[in-house]
């Protein structure tokens, strides 16, 4: 017998078909004795039309009462969801996040959680019911209802399963588990049986939007072990670990991209200290958020060239800033371009094994792609390459390192 | 300055326009000094959209989780309002029934309302904010969810008016007001300025159907001056107030009429005491309600008639028990009829008036109307007669008594 938080997402619940598919998928578990805890999401499409009608009033409503509508939502889907268990005799009872004091602050559409009281779950789980949570919710310390921000019910899912000590937060999506990389760009792309958070958290933040980042960050926090399973097909979906439990790890999990970059070159600046300040601090003060940055050493004139990379909505702005910047530093030359992409190899297994990053930059030599910038960490090596190279460089990448094969 | 309890029904917040126009109401009135509280339903259609989904999933739901469900209609509307009332610089906040304490017993769907906690509303008010609630919906004792029934948004605008000691509840509905009788009958039906509680609760019970009963009881109760006004409309409504304060009373105040009534009579049955009992008894273990009923006295033979009425809907189902009891009791027959309508005379006045009973008696016999039954009370004298003879019988009673008349 096991304790087991699911979390269903919006097109898991999407209508009142799906909603009794989940039911069964949940009683099944009861049935083998675990007991478990679902926490939902609103139907698919609900969130929007209670946007829209909010939008037809005002186009910047007070977020406290954002919050008081757009949290009827998950209301709707927990009452729904307990009466399709109800109905097939799977004792069930349905709790907003404000009735299980999912305590959080009050940063209304970006709340966190802060506490949650897990002692009437416990109650009722231990009477045999299944207990159905709404996600993405909560409650302030002045007992003003809150969101935490979209994607946040799988952030819901696993602080119950962190409070509860549940063994096990199964995050169900409409894909069966995290791949090798995207399958519409690598075909034989091989689904994962487990990743360990760090991957995780590099492949979710390059581009592989499988889980909520927070959640993820959240789960390895406190040690919650975290499965993402399709709702629709059978599985066993990918578990994400700590890598202490992983006895032989593999050296790559994954390839990730990144089709929105952009890249931005100022061409000798005068290398002195807080130069990097002088050019990236104009544009974060607009708000542009710089992804990576490389400065490389210094020519013999005393000048030195400065590149990094922005999201391509913010390349027009961040280029009229930065050539303002150039024109003040005296520098030489602004390049701009926004026809790259970002490749990123991901595997905790790199920082045992050399010779990673050369068998990298020699796949993607062998078949004449041009590497323009280069970007490491503990885990993950990064590349910008031209556009066009994109699916050429990934499919290049996964067949080098074996990816369709087991370990 | 004044405290005032606002509600506005389904209707008065069908849409975001009527929501915007709303808002424009309350303004008016903290612009000129009051203190407001509005309570607030559902969009017209949301609770019957809700109890769709409901239905699709199981036809006997949980009375707990529907009122999870339904009570998402009133927490959508108190969101979009304060919205509505903050874009036009009006300072406002929600509160759903949970929140504000409106505690509730455990009678899910048809919960009464036991305590408000009115601390966190008044000191809103004392900000200078308009306090917006949910109506229809409470919490029980567990911190469960509880609806209070239909109609239900009533009485928590009065029952919010008594724990403020709120200066006037203010009913807004589609009615400018409370008639003397139907317009859509008699044409030059007159909106009332007063009428007193006992008076309306006639009126309520007998078919007007302006104000939920049990809110009417409730105001009366706790003494809360109530106002009926039309959202749409200008005007100054109708006020219901407590008997005492009139100085002058009209005989009659108006003319009710119930188009649902159907009429049963078992003849001949021994005049024995329990007889009644025996009659009644089977017919309301179905719960089935009973409307007037009428023992005239004891035929020379020492057997005797009895007469009742139903609802039309419970009709064949009555007329069946009813034949089933005959039998029994060696009752002579058994005569139905489902084609006839009560009309009632209603005005506190006719406590102290003779003559009002021969004056109603003479005008239905003037136009031919033959009266089936009669029976009376304090404040109303109701006659059952021929279905057919309904817009007649009103319209020579309103004739007769000049209702049209200002008093």
């Amino acid at each position: 017998m096991a304790l087991i938080v699911q979390k269903y997402g919006g097109t898991s619940v999407g209508s009142v078909e799906r909603i009794s598919a989940v039911a069964e998928k949940v009683k099944a578990y009861r049935d083998r004795g675990d007991q478990v805890v679902v926490v939902v999401s609103a139907m698919s499409g609900e969130t929007n039309r209670l946007i829209g009608l909010a939008s037809e009033i005002d186009d910047r409503p007070s977020p406290r009462e954002m919050d008081v509508l757009v949290s009827t939502g998950e209301q709707v889907t927990i009452a729904l969801l307990s009466m399709a268990l109800q109905k097939i005799d799977c004792d069930a009872r349905s709790y907003t996040g404000g009735q299980v004091h999912i305590l959080t602050d009050s940063a209304h559409s970006k709340a966190r959680i802060r506490d949650i009281d897990a002692a009437r779950v416990k109650s009722d789980l231990d009477k045999g019911r299944v207990v159905v949570v709404a996600g993405f919710q909560g409650v302030d310390e002045h007992g003003s209802i809150t969101t935490l921000g979209r994607g946040g019910s799988d952030t819901t899912a696993v602080a119950m399963a962190a409070a509860l000590k549940a063994d096990e937060c199964q995050i169900y999506t409409d894909v069966d588990g995290v791949y090798t990389t995207d399958p519409r760009v690598v075909p034989n792309a091989r689904r994962l049986e487990r990743i360990t958070f760090e991957e995780m958290l590099e492949m979710a933040s390059l581009g592989s939007k499988v889980l909520q980042i927070r959640a993820v960050e959240f789960a390895g926090k406190y040690n919650v072990p975290l499965r993402v399973l399709s709702s629709f097909e059978e599985g066993e979906g990918t578990l994400i670990t700590f890598e202490e439990e992983s006895m032989e790890q593999a050296m790559i999990s994954g390839i990730a991209f990144n089709r929105d970059e952009a890249k931005l070159t100022i061409l000798g600046v005068p290398d002195q200290p807080g130069v990097a300040h002088k050019i990236i601090g104009p544009i974060s003060s607009q708000n542009i958020e710089v992804d990576m940055i490389i400065q490389n050493i210094s020519h013999d004139t005393g000048r030195t060239d400065f590149t990094f990379t922005v999201n391509r909505v913010d390349f027009k702005r961040a280029k009229e800033i930065l050539e303002q910047t150039a024109n003040e530093m005296g520098a030489r030359e602004v390049l701009a371009d926004d026809r790259i992409v970002k490749i990123s190899l991901v595997g905790v297994g790199m920082r045992s094994h050399a010779g990673i990053a050369s068998k990298m930059f020699e796949a993607l030599a062998k078949d004449g792609i041009n590497i323009r910038m280069i970007s490491t960490s503990e885990i993950k090596i990064s590349v910008v390459v031209d556009e066009k190279y994109l699916e050429l460089g990934v499919r290049a990448l996964h067949d080098a390192f074996e990816l369709e094969k087991e370990v």
